[in-house]
């Protein structure tokens, strides 16, 4: 091909398509320029005075580099790999660093090879980390375990590109040993090693970093920006749906640093992708508070491309890879077209691809492993009369612990009239028949039960209610459809559904028409009572995340983050 | 190792080293910096407070990372690698993109390994091009040809970091296919390729880049500059005794461009090592000329090491390699103490390890392979009396031509009494008796002849002189030697000579007494009248140079660069 390239680049040939009339961001010196950007095959051959056998006249319109988000979990949008494409690629991303690290905690190597191989088929650069703490905690039930011998088993996998996101931070700067043994296969394989070290600083930092991790998309302050920035850490912005520091974050960024910081989304629901935007939204959003457009978009391309050593892409320049997206301005970042790999792949903010689902193996399907449950299964006993009880902050994944008197009877609780819900993880993977019981209060609830079978990072069943017979069918719905999302609503005798066929995570299905079901779903849930403060389902799913604080409820219990231990539901 | 690292990262151990109450420039933020640097094994763990088993107390004094010089030919110092790295790793560069075009155009691949291997000996990081274009054109006699097919062989040899410096621009631009072969070829590993594109620009600049080549130390100008760094080019700030842009091209650099910039020297003698020094010069001079000193460090530094894909290499910062320099402060950059991999290994601008020659194979030695010449050998007969003569702009490297009368007696040409000189390449690879002839106007010797192997960039002899047996001498001289320099005083009837064993180029011996000793050598070729503003030796060394206009003498006769032809020496 290089020949092509040269012969076209020279003015010998002419390309394939020219983008005409192009003013374009440099972002190799922070300008704009202006030219016609000539492409052969999947190659950007020059900018310069152009002819192509086809051309797009961008007159008038703003031409960056293709966006790479820097960090996500595509299973967060509950769309398979394709699906999430037709969202993302007509917004102007155009490779991603994607954690799958959802689906293998379901399905171990088959999750992470699913998403390699499923994206394949569709125009977006799915560059797949192999998840490095599945689980994220041992004290709980995964559908998988990838232990440092695993990891070097499967570091080298053709459809890995480096090691996912370094949870267990704890482990590293204790030098835990199976911890030390996936740093060394990373290392050993030469991938880059993602970072998750919320708060970690100091000393304790330089230990973390020298696992030798290079990111960290956890930062909340610019003093702990700074300190990452300055102990060579690259530092995403990020623009999540759950999680977003991408504003204030972009407050620490200036003329020296700037080199350093990437960009990334993390987690983004499908209405956020559909409604809102992907990374063009994340850059919106930035310029709109203050950010420089030009350091926003390189933030965006070339920065992220460095970080991971991707060479040539994330510029528009000589022999970089035709990654472009024509923007309507600096400010609202509208993308008008997508070439991606040299070809046009969206217009006008709709994909010209389609997402059929040509690899879709059993090993992500069918991963509901239950008995059937009975209303017993639900009943919770108190040893006394005071309990532990889980609060929840809303629009927070952030969890408290209250003690308070409650009722029993027939050696069950009674929390009829009060606000208080039970709530259940129910283990699904392995037919352990484990069930971790707990108390919530403040979510909002009444007149039935409600479940998915999301649950970070285990994925088990959760689930929460006032009756013990409509969890029990709620848990026996989520079986039955072979995961997803449910609501019994006792009163009506009605059980309403979602399903999530993929790892009871994503669905098959098209994103549009999933996610009609799913906001109809959502509402019910809210019809039932749940706080709109909280996200109906979403909320629920992050009440088993044993790495975020402070009480979580796992399939084997109740467990206190901040002691890392399991505790007592029984407070007398 | 990571254990080891993490553990004294997190105080539960001592580190190896500490550079206590450190100040350092921080690469990542552009800021200075303070605490104790902590060492371990070949990694830094940390800044903090630390502890080690010994520590250095570097109050009052700067610390950097080690210099990167991004582009260099050993060669050029006429020095083995190991004694080169004695003048070098005490000024404080610790890492070298090595280019050993030189002695691979004499020896072939055994040169390359040569440098490659030698080099595992000493302190300093030598990462060796594949040197892209032996021999420089097609139009000479080298002791080695490497064809796209060699690119390919050897590509992938442990010892090859990348490809070299790609001077057959043209050969890029009209697409040659053996050309494309050995670009194809470095793509397929993937490694970096060094460009080499004096003016190139506009459509030719991006059929050139095309061809995926990603450095250029030839820019001369801030517009060539300019252009170079938005099309996605890494551009040198070179430092070189022969050629330097470093003061006026560092006036292109700014905020928004600074991170494409890269330094290197290119050539550099022994002298000018021994007593201006290296890229410690280079950011002296840098900083002179208004250059902001983070910046060039910066560019010395992080820079180079993200252009060659160098991870963890070029700051200071948790898990980056221990090369550090630590100097007086950020004008004068003295030396004080240089750290590689870990070690102590210079002070006081002393080294402080060994140059013994523990890899010099047969095939770097005894490189003249030549037949005993004879006076007749080097009787230059016109056709009439006009003549094409080379002249040389003092200090330049660019040559012109100027037809002249010259008289001629017997079939030979007579020169005396004018300020025209015999000048000769003679094949000393292959024994073909090839002798090119050209007269040369304005070098200023008299009273004999002088030559030597190093001529540009086949490295036969070339010989100037006023006197057909003193130049048969001289040739005969560089035989028995084994290669190097000479003067034949013919009115003294001496032969003064300084051996050059390795490969014709080098010399095995410490670096000081050869020094001396060329420069005694060089001085009595100034005594004999050469023009003090050439160099002596080495501005002969570059009339052979046929990629440099205008008018060049190979083995195989006159040749005019700027119609890549050969041109008659009669002129009438």
């Amino acid at each position: 091909m290089l020949e092509k390239y040269i012969n076209a680049a020279s003015q010998r040939e002419k390309a394939d398509l020219v983008l005409k009339n192009a003013q374009f961001v440099n972002v190799f010196n922070g300008q704009i320029e202006f030219g016609d950007i000539a492409i052969v095959g999947e190659k950007i051959v020059g900018v310069g005075k152009y002819e192509g056998k086809e051309e797009i006249d961008v007159n008038g319109l703003t031409v960056l580099p293709g966006y790479i988000d820097a960090h996500v979990h595509i299973e967060s949008s509950q769309l398979s790999p394709e699906e999430f494409a037709s969202l993302i690629v007509p917004r102007g991303t155009t490779t991603i660093i994607a954690d799958p690290h959802e689906i293998t905690n379901v399905c171990g190597m088959a999750g992470a090879e699913y998403i390699a191989k499923a994206s394949k088929n569709v125009p977006l650069d799915v560059k797949v980390q192999l998840p490095s703490c599945v689980p994220a905690t041992p004290f709980e039930t995964s559908g998988a375990t990838l232990y440092g011998k695993d990891i070097e088993e499967n570091i080298n996998n053709d459809y890995i590109f480096g090691l996912g996101e370094f949870m267990n931070f704890p482990g590293v700067i204790y030098s835990d040993a199976d911890v030390i043994k996936k740093l060394e296969a990373a290392h050993g394989a030469n991938k880059v090693i993602d970072g998750h070290a919320p708060s970690v600083s100091g000393e304790s930092l330089n230990a973390y970093l020298c696992g030798g991790i290079v990111t960290d998309h956890e930062c909340v302050s610019v003093d702990e920006i700074n300190e990452k920035i300055a102990k060579g850490v690259y530092v995403h912005l990020r623009h999540g749906s759950s999680t977003r520091n991408l504003v204030s974050n972009s407050t620490a960024v200036n003329a020296s640093n700037m080199r350093r910081f990437i960009m990334c989304t993390d987690d983004r629901h499908a209405a956020d992708l559909k409604e809102k935007g992907h990374l063009d939204d994340a850059l919106r959003t930035a310029v709109a508070g203050g950010l420089n457009p030009i350091w926003a978009v390189t933030i965006a391309t070339l920065n992220a491309a460095e970080c991971y050593g991707l060479r040539f892409r994330g510029a528009i320049a000589p022999f970089y890879l035709a990654d472009i997206v024509v923007v309507d301005n600096l400010k609202n970042f509208n993308a008008q077209f997508v070439i991606k790999n040299g070809k046009l792949v969206a217009k006008q903010g709709k994909p010209l691809f389609d997402t059929a689902k040509r690899y879709l193996p059993n090993e992500v399907l069918n991963t509901v492993h239950v008995n059937d449950l009975k209303a017993e299964d639900f009943v919770l006993t108190l040893k006394g009369k005071k309990a532990n009880v889980m609060t929840i902050l809303p629009g927070n994944v952030v969890t408290g612990c209250e003690v308070m008197e409650i009722e029993s009877k027939d050696g069950d609780v009674q929390i009829e009239g009060t606000d208080v819900l039970k709530l259940s993880v129910v283990e699904r993977h392995k037919y352990t028949g484990n069930i971790g019981k707990a108390l919530l209060k403040g979510y909002g609830f009444k007149g039935g039960a409600m479940g998915i079978t999301i649950a970070h990072d285990s994925h088990n069943i959760i689930l929460l209610g006032d009756d013990n017979d409509s969890m029990a069918k709620a848990a026996n719905a989520l079986k039955q459809i072979g995961g997803g999302m449910v609501i019994v609503d006792k009163k009506e005798q009605k059980i309403y559904t979602l399903t999530l066929d993929i790892g009871g995570l994503m669905s098959s299905r098209d994103a549009e028409s999933l996610q009609r079901d799913s906001k109809a779903l959502i509402e019910r849930a809210y019809g039932m009572g749940v706080d709109r403060n909280q996200e109906a389902f979403m909320s629920l799913a992050f009440l088993s995340l044993a790495v975020i604080p402070q009480v979580k409820i796992l399939d084997t219990g109740l467990f206190d983050v901040t002691k890392f231990a399991f505790m007592d539901i029984n407070a007398d």
